[in-house]
């Protein structure tokens, strides 16, 4: 076995614990995780101090890629509306990979139940810069009420993860059309 | 110890199940359940096949009455937006206490991950429940697209109720404007 060109073990835990509980769940065993990622234990608790921190350090590794897979690029010169579409329609082609299990931050909070927990941190921090996102686009454009907007879109956003994620609907046709609605009903232009 | 008054071991399994995967998450242990129930694990294996199918049962037995806390009464008079508005309010409502960790039946379907598992089809049927009744309100009303808008209040309540149920959001003035919005962009009187 060559390990010339393989990443750090730690870069493989990182790497395992997010593709796995984004698979099958926050609830995945610590053996699973060792194994999959080819790690011992013994080495997983020299790097870690639990699954909860590793959990935790997985998605914040996720994070800034999982923000850039749905914002427009910072020279995006499109309008304001046009750039909070473009992450619902980035949304619904990413629902459409036949891998998708919703967004992982929003699952990730579900299936902990548990705001104190160090990867709830994380995924509400996600959140919140996205909500933020939407807000501050809804403000330069002088919308309504930019928080309400923030809110609401939000909330679509995560109920159409929700929905997709578990194949309960596809989101074509519909996710569009309701932002649209949304942000008419806010003023934008 | 009287057991005059008691609940029979089964119902105290299906009862056990539904409170403790709604409060910790459908990976609750088997041991957990049985103690927590007061039954052996033989006698649980007597009753049900496996983990599994206790969980699909407990939700089969509480999805009458979580339907019915959010649905108009049969012989309720009014108009079909507000018959629309009134699961809402209860949404609303529901969510506002502190014990609130969102839809058990949208948990659920998120947690398993699988949709051929026993409980997913059951919380699905309950979820087909919820867009049939909006569809036919919608199509009585005279709604534009009573399918489109069957999607979106499902795809709202979603996502309000997880939002809700991670304490991103307490759907106070969030929820009412979002649904009124919706049924205005369709038509609905």
């Amino acid at each position: 076995m060559t390990t010339a060109a393989r990443p750090s073990p730690r870069e493989r835990l990182l790497e395992t614990a997010a593709a796995l509980s984004y698979q099958q769940g926050v609830g995945v065993g610590i053996e699973t995780l060792c194994r999959t990622a080819g790690v011992s234990k013994r080495s997983m608790y020299q790097l870690f101090d639990s699954k909860d921190e590793l959990l935790a350090a997985s998605l914040e590794r996720g994070a800034a890629a999982y923000t850039a897979s749905l914002l427009p690029a910072a020279d995006d010169a499109r309008g304001h509306r046009e750039r909070i579409l473009h992450v619902f329609e980035q949304l619904e082609a990413q629902a459409g990979a036949p891998e998708f299990r919703g967004c992982p931050y929003l699952a990730v909070e579900m299936e902990l139940k548990d705001p104190d927990h160090p990867a709830s941190r994380v995924a509400r921090e996600v959140k919140e810069g996205l909500a933020e996102f939407f807000r501050a686009e809804a403000a330069a454009d002088g919308a309504l009420s930019p928080d309400l907007l923030a809110r609401q879109l939000v909330l679509v956003f995560d109920g159409a993860s929700a929905r997709a994620g578990i194949g309960a609907d596809h989101l074509a046709g519909l996710i569009m059309p309701t932002v649209h609605t949304l942000l008419d009903a806010a003023g934008m232009r």
